[in-house]
Formats: structure tokens, sequence, C-alpha cells
């Protein structure tokens, strides 16, 4: 049975993650480890996890007996862990920014120097149903942000057919996604009872989201806007078309459907979906409608943004990468 | 001292303006009434207002000794209240959809037949900013939904400026705008750990925005998505305007001051606002913004959708037609 | 594989324990049935429940090829369907009230007339850590109260040992307890930013607490106040014990240790438990301590009413009357 | 016009009481210091507080020019503050702990060494309807700590009667309580959806309540438990007397009644009270019951912990403290 480690474990990410591979009928999780929290157990920070395992500071010589790393590490400490890791053989599924961009430039752009900028152009992207066969035999993974995974299972089938000539991305998630340090965005007496748009004009998933669009043939200058909503893990993105060409329902119907019809985490939707609806699961429901009144397209995405969003997705992605059923350990 | 009235006081909206015109210096509350509750104390039914009036059944024979009324009606069952207190030549604000629209096709192709469409055309539409003197002499005004407020207060610099190409409206509020009644889309159990789209692709609001972007000189078709949040009160659009030309941060801060600056109930922010700035209060708050990325406007407006959205927005409405400081009673 | 059908698969409870059959590995989940909402998928009603049949009107004629039934209809109601199921030999896990208590007349006083007494005396009470070899042979089994799991499991060590002189039980719970049907206490605008006590002085879960607790040799008169906070689900109660002599830390930890260091679900913490630590899962986690300056002692613990508190358990007794571990498919 | 400063402006008291003396018609709030937040308009900091005033650095060599100051800083650093105010004649409503005790060791017990217990003898304990005559001559009053208001409003007509033979308070508060510094205690992924008891069994305000009641004429070891639950601002006691005597109700509702029917400020009920009730205002609604089944006393009680718990109470002294009519600027 694989053997697997979490680097950075103390965090909501790594933590679910380690949850899950404990979980795992086909992974063992042998380590979990965190910079500021070692020496506690993991089931102590995080009682809904039982998981009963130590926290360790991170040392790969003694840790490094893993098949393979989950690493959930801020963007730029991240790309140090991952380099050791794959310079010892242990294949890696990297949840931060560090190799999700194909363009070093567009990275130093947005988040600054990058610390080892030479597995950028072999990570996969581990967008699943978009990458499926390099995620198989990738040695780095890159897995998405928190907002691409939704904004790109909404526009995928639409770039791939041509048909966005314009597009605006509304999104709307819970405060899982701000992290586990508290500060005033996480604090009930400021959320509570509140919504707000955050990162204004300039969200840095954007150059993420463009590339997988450029990937699908469609070169789009995507409008991004985040809000902050009150309660804890969950996002919905509300992406609003403008056509290159009219499209009617049917046709739209048949576009998603021929895409995800045999996706085991996409479930195609007739009515609005929840953020609550796929809570604490793998899937992204999608709901997908053309507006006669304006002729524009909407496409409303509901996913937890722990999960799909980033922990669950990760094993999805090691699954595919050991050779395992894809739903493995996640339904 | 004038004296007014609230038909339909059990719902959320009336209850609020009987409170706010209970603690008014200036106008005297002489009357509650309500359908199904009558014969209970208004503050047994809202302990935080305590309003110590009896609601009664509605009977203008013996409670038009006003001079105001504010009815707080669903739409269709306020049309004859209104025509009866106008007959008798009480002034009125409605709160319903009834007398908005100029149309009456309009009307009735969202709502159905319209019991009494003669007093379309001379009501005051109530959105106090945009339409101040004639709702000061107005013997009927049309409160606005409680999404136009917002959508509108957003816009009308834009649209006065001829600047919308095109525009999209991502609204999100919080389950006070469902009403009173309890069903599943206030239920804790469902709207907890949760946010969705609803009306996709239809919400009747559209047609009283797009009429009142015309009297702007804007003829747009509004993409407007309303969402449902899990808060009580207040509400946040998030406009995205395509511009007819390029657009930057200064001229567009310009256009906002030169129609804002004097506003009692507007506050231009240079942050984004949040629904918890202007709870349980009457003021708008409002952020716009240039992206320079997509070139696109985004304006940002937060309001309480019980207050600005509905009730205190009725109150300043009462008292610019009964020649009160607009500010009386709301601050 | 045993057949299991759910009547009254329709409410909160009986949706959940379709759900835990469902995905049971053991169980065939075979029938599901509602009063006013058959011919809708389960699924539908529930998206988070991803159990694909059909709910249908109940006709044991059609249904009762079946091995065992949950069965969760509102007290009264529930008796003449497990009267018809055990007479077809099918043995039944009862959700309701009408087969807690021993004495009819209790029963009466509390709930009016019981259309099926006859089975009062064969069933076997429902809490598993108590009545585990009683509910293992029975044909019919009532699952506890919402409330009585929590207070039991918390003062059942305490009982035996005889040190219980007085106690008090402050418990809180979410809306989940108050069932599906949307009334103003599940309302957002109602018990968003509220808590409030409920059936204050004369709680009916009362007396099927004072009974079990006198099956144990403590006769007392137990305080019980509810409460109901602004959370989905979940349940904390606070018992406070007036001892029958001085209890030291060690002597109490020792007594909640011999009764449960063996259980499987009841986890015995040394910090004080939320309710979140146990929210979807049949753990109840109980902290004990002595109040030096008062002599009392104080038993704090939580649990998911749904699951432990309701449907879970239900689950956990099946798995005791068929034969199968106790843990099967609850962890 | 009576000058007023608050000194700890920039926590969530402190932003309050600026808040309510801004809005004061009879007094001029002339100063707000901060000691970390400096330089910031308190309007920013908290924009639901319309409060244009710069918080300033805490210099009494400029800023003493005032006849009162609220004083809200933390224990054992608020004394000094009052000390230098007290000193230069200013009259003080210190919200901190250091003055609410009258002896000097019980304060070090629980709090440490005490920087300056020369004012701890003269100082007014700042429960208003308790010590109304004590606080009006006060040069400095101890306002109560956030529990004990509601604790012993519930509990003063019973102490006087004597009545009180055991008591057991179970208090449930929102997370203002906890202060405006985040931490996991106030962020939503932690407290959204939970419940749970602190400071098990020694809450340092017991000492202040056991005091209070000994001042009444009970002698008795209060317990009290305070827990944590997912709102913002209020709080809910919930008091069980064990009485010295058998007590009915209409001898229980005519105690409450002689003590409270002419206060302003405490509403009697005769229905279970809801922290929502009582938000934003000066308000502590009280319901009383005898539990017929276990003889007890049942006496509940809802305040806003950041209004009549500290704020609003610091204003209500005030105004006796300046001969102002009490209600002023509270209603």
């Amino acid at each position: 049975m694989p053997r697997v480690m979490v680097a950075g474990a103390s965090g909501f990410a790594g933590a679910l993650a380690a949850d899950l591979l404990w979980r795992h009928p086909d992974f063992e999780l042998t380590t979990v480890t965190a910079r500021t929290e070692a020496g506690q157990l993991l089931s102590d920070l995080y009682p809904r996890y039982r998981v009963p395992l130590m926290l360790e500071t991170l040392d790969l010589n003694r840790q490094a007996e893993v098949d393979a790393a989950i690493v959930a590490y801020p963007h730029a400490a991240a790309a140090p862990v991952v380099h050791d890791l794959l310079e010892r053989g242990v294949r890696v599924v990297d949840l931060s920014a560090d190799y999700r961009l194909s363009e070093l430039q567009t990275y130093e752009d947005w988040y600054g120097p990058h610390p080892h900028p030479e597995h950028l152009q072999h990570a996969a992207y581990g967008l699943t149903e978009l990458h499926r066969e390099r995620i198989a035999d990738a040695a780095l993974v890159a897995n998405p942000g928190c907002y691409p995974t939704a904004t790109l299972l909404s526009l995928a089938p639409l770039a791939r057919a041509d048909l966005i000539a314009d597009v605006i991305v509304d999104a709307k998630q819970g405060v899982a996604g701000v992290g586990r340090a508290p500060n005033y965005d996480t604090h009930l007496s400021f959320i509570g009872e509140n919504l707000y748009p955050y990162k204004v004009a300039g969200h840095r998933h954007t150059p993420e989201m463009e590339e997988q669009l450029a990937l699908l043939g469609t070169h789009v200058k995507l409008q991004f806007q985040p809000h902050l909503a009150p309660f804890d893990q969950g996002q919905l993105t509300s992406a609003y078309v403008t056509p290159t060409r009219s499209v009617i329902d049917d046709e739209l119907a048949g576009l998603f459907e021929a895409d995800y019809a045999d996706e085991p985490f996409v479930e195609l939707v007739t009515s609005p979906p929840g953020v609550r609806d796929v809570r604490d699961t793998n899937f992204c429901r999608i709901h997908a409608v053309s507006d006669h009144h304006t002729g524009k397209l909407l496409v409303f995405a509901a996913l937890d943004n722990l999960w799909k969003g980033t922990s669950s997705q990760a094993v999805q992605n090691l699954n595919l990468m050991f050779g395992l059923p894809e739903t493995m350990g996640l339904s």
C-alpha cells in the first residue's frame, strides 16, 4: 500500500487531506508535519478529524520513506519542500500556487521570486477533469487554487466550443477559504451578518484561469471577483458569459452533458445549486442556463472549497497517480 | 403633527415602518393593521420593536382619519387598499410592486392583472435620490423593490454619462428579503451554511430597473441575478459594467462624487463595502472602481434591504412629502 | 443481507437514517416512504444525501418484504405503523416517543391516548450503552428522545454509584431538533443572533429520563431545561449534580472510565466538548469535573442530535439486532 | 454640557461607549484614545458606528480637560489610568474588573497584584438597579462584568427575600464578549455550528456575584458556568434556584414586580426571553417561573452583553452621575 505524508497538516487543507488519507482504504498515512504545532496530536487540533497522529517537524531525512506527499504550505514556502521531495523520488501533490502557472514571469508578477522554477514546466495542473492523463503520469501535480476549479469546470465546455466572447465570474465563498489563522475576516463579530467583495479588480487566481482557458482555445480577459460570505465551507461561482453566437438551452445542455455525463464528481442539475448540497464532498454541482432576455449564458457551480476546491481533489489526483479508481476513499 | 397609519404591519417591512414612525419626532403613528394577526400587540410579534400598539383589521371607515399611510401588502393586494386611501385623500407610500412600472402591459406580463391601473401614471417612483422633487408633491409614491435601490444608485451616474454598453448585476441578500412567513428558504437547516442563486434568468425586478435606466438615457438589457445568503438583513449588489469607452479611476470617482457628494444617505467609500456596515441604517454605501486588466467598471453597493431597501426609504419619502428634513427620524 | 425500510423518510431523522442505511455495507435499503412527499426522489429533497430512491406511500401489503424497519413518525402516529410491522414479523426501531416509557399512565399524561399500548412492556429502550443486551434480542426498540441520550450517558455512572442527590440539566440544541417543517423557531430572521429557553418547567422528555435513572437505582426529580441556539445540528447538555457525598476528580474520572473506556462511541475528554467536535458522527463526547468551590459535579456531553441523538443510534441498534459489529457503517 | 472621553475606544466596549456618547444629546464626546490603533478614524475601525473622531494616544496632559471618562482597558491596565484621571478630578466609569470587588485579597486571588488598590473602597458598583444612589455621587464607578448584570438582576429579588438555598447559573453568550482581537473562539470556522462551555468550574466573575448577593443578605456558593454560542452580541442566563421554602408563581411574580415594575430598563415578561429581543438595547428582559415538578425557581434573563452588559449601562451610570434622566440617550 503506498505510503503518504502530509506536509503542513495543521492548516485547514492539510488537516482535511490527512483525514481523507487516514480513512482511505488504499493509502497509508504515515506522517503529518507542521511548523509551529509540532508535538500536538492532529485530533486535538481538529476534533472532527479523528486522526491520532502526532504532528512532527518536517525533516525529510527521517520522513521521506514515503511514496507520495501532499504539500500544504503557503506559496513560496512550498517550492523548497516540493523540490526536496522530488529529489528523493517522492511524488508530490502541491496545494500551493507555486507550480500552477506555466510561465515564470506570470508567477513572479503576482507572487514574487520563485524559489525553484525548474519544476514549472513538468508539473501537471491538477484539475482532474481537464488533465486526467497528465496527472496519472506526473511526478508533481499542482493542485488548482480554490476558485479555478469551479470556474474552469463551469467554462470548459463553452471554451472548447469557442463560445465565450466575454465572461464575468462572481464568486462567493465561506471563511474556510481564508484559513486557520484567526483574523478579522473570520471573526464572527465581523463576518457574521455580513458579506463583502475582496481583492477587488485583481485576484491572483485570474492568470491561472486565463491560462487554462487559453489551453482550451479561448483567449479572454476574465473578470473574476470573489466575495466573502458568513459560512464556513463552500463556494459558489456565478459565471455570466456573453456568447460568440446565440445558444439555445438544448445546445447548452448538450455541451455540458458531452463533457460531464461520465464524470464521477461533476453533477449536472436542472435547478440552482447551493453550496450546502456539496458540503463535505468531492462533487462539483453545475447548472447552466441561457437567459432569453439578454442572450447571455449563465453557469452556476457549487463545490466545497476545502474538498473539491483543495484537499479531496488532491486525493482524487493521488488515486490517479497510483493507478487506483478515481473515486476511492471519496464517496 | 401628521398622522400616519401602516397597513400590513405584521410583515417585516410594515413592522419596521411602524417602528420608525413610532420613534419619529414629527409623525404620529396612529394605527397599525394586519390581516391574520389583528388583535395582537405589535411588540409581541416583534419584541425588538417596542411599539405598544394593537394590530387592527383594516377598516378605512374607522381608520382613515390619517394624513398618510404606508401600505405593506403583497402586489395585487396592495392596489385596492392604495386606491381606497387615495379616494379618501390620504397620501400613500406603497411598498408593493403595484405602482412602480409606468407601463400597464409590463406590469401584467410579470404580475398578472392590475386591480387599479388608473393610478399608474401619476405615481412617483420612490427612489429618493433620483426623484426627490416628484416625490415631494406626490399623492402616491411607489417605493422601489428591494434590489432596484442598490442597483440604480450604483448605475445612475454611469447611465447619465452614457457609459453603459453592457451590465451584469450579481446581487446577494439575506433572508429578511424573503419575508416573515417561514419556508425552506428561511429555515436555518436549509439556508445555514448555504448560498444559492434564485429566480435564475428572470427576476421580476428587471423591468423596473431597465425602465429607470431608460429614464436616465440608457437603454440596456440588464442581466440581474439574485442570490440568497445565510444572514438576516442586508444586501450587496456587484455591478459589472462594460463601458462605452475607456474610463479611468479619477473620472469614475468624479462622476459618483458629482451625483452623491451632497446626498445624506449615500456613502462613497474607497474600500469594499459590507452589508454589516449599513445594517439598521438608511445608508447605501458605494464603492466604484475601474479594473485595469479588463477595462470594466465595477460598482459595489451595500444597503439594508429592510431599511434603505424598503421601510426607511419609505420614511425618507414621507419626510419629503410633508416638508420635513429628509433625515428626520433616520439618523 | 437484511433488507430494511425507513417509514417516514422525508423528515430529518428518517432521511438521515435512509442515508446511513444506503451507505451501510451490510444492510440493503429497499424502501423509503413518506406521507405528503411520496413520488419525489429522496435525493431531491435532501441533496446532501445522495439516496436515489423514490419516496413511496406507506403500504405494508407491498412493502413488508423487509427484515427490519426504522419508523420515523410523530408520536401517536408511529404506534399503528409499528404495530402493523410487528404483526408481519418485521423488527422495528421506532424513533418516536410511543414506546420509550414503561408506564402507560405516564405516556398518557404527557402525550394523550396511546393507540397500541400492548407493545409497551416488551419494547427495549434504545440507548445502546445502557441496554445493549435487551436491544440485541428485541423485536421492538424504542429509540431515545434527542435529549435523553446525552443526559443519561452523562448521569449513568453517577446514578449507578448512587452519587446524585440533586441534578439540573441545562441543554442547548440546534434547530435540526425542531424538524423539517418551517416555523418561526427555525426561521433565520428569528433564530439567527438569538438563543432562548423553551418548554420552560415541563419538557416531556423528563419522565423518560427519570425512569431510566430509576432503573439505575437513582430516584430523583430531574430539572431539565432545553434551549434553542442558532445552529443546525448538535446538542450540548450541561449537568450540575449535587453529590450525595464529596467526590474528588480522580474518583469521578474513574467512574466514567469504568463505564465507558470500552465504549466505541463514547469519548471521554479532558477539556470542554463542543457540538462541532461530534457533528455528523455517532460519538457522544463527555467531560466530567468536580467543582472545588461548590463541591458540585459538572458533566458536559456533546452529540449530534440527528446522529447519536436519533438516526445513527438507530443504526447502531440495528447492527446489534442483526448480529453485526456495532460500529458497522458508522465510522 | 459635560465633556467626556473614552479611553480604550478601539475595543468593542469602548467603541460602543463612544458611539452612544457621540449620539447622546447631553454629553459631548471630545476624545477617543487607543493604544495600537491611534491615528485611525474610529468610523474606519467600526463602520457601523459613524463616529468621525481620530483615535489618539492616551496623554492626560493634553486630554484631561474632560468632566468624565469611560475607561475600557483590560484589568490591571485600567487601574493606573483610572488613578490618573481621578487625580485630575475626572469622574470615571471603569469597565474593567479592577474596582468591582471590595476585598483586595479576593481581587489578587483571581487577577494578580492590584496596581492601585487605594480606590477599591470608595468605588461604587455600577449595577444601576442595585446601587443607584451610590453611583449618582461616586467619583469612580466600577461597571459590572458582562455576566453579573444578568445574574444579579435575576437573583436580587430572591436574595432580598432570603429565598436562595442553592443556585446554579448556566450562561450562554455570543462572541462579542470575547472581544475584538481575533482568536479561535471567534473564528467562524471554529465557533460556527458550535457551542461549548468555557472556564469550567472557576469563572472569575463568581466572587463579584457572590459579594453582591452577600450585600443583599444571601451568602451562597454560586455555581456559575458560561458557554460560548455562535452569534455576535447577547447573553442569556438561566438561573436554577433551590428555594429555602416553597414559593408559588404568584408570590414569585410579586417579588419581581415589587423590585422592577418601575425600572425603565428591566422588562418582566411572561414567556421565555431571547437574546435577540434585547439586541442593541439597554434592556434586561426577565422571566421567572416556579417549576411545579421539582419545586425549583427558574429565572431567565436576556441582555445585550455589549450594551446593558457593558457600555450602555456605563452611559446609564454617567447619566446618573451628572444628574440627567437615567434613560437619556438610551432609548
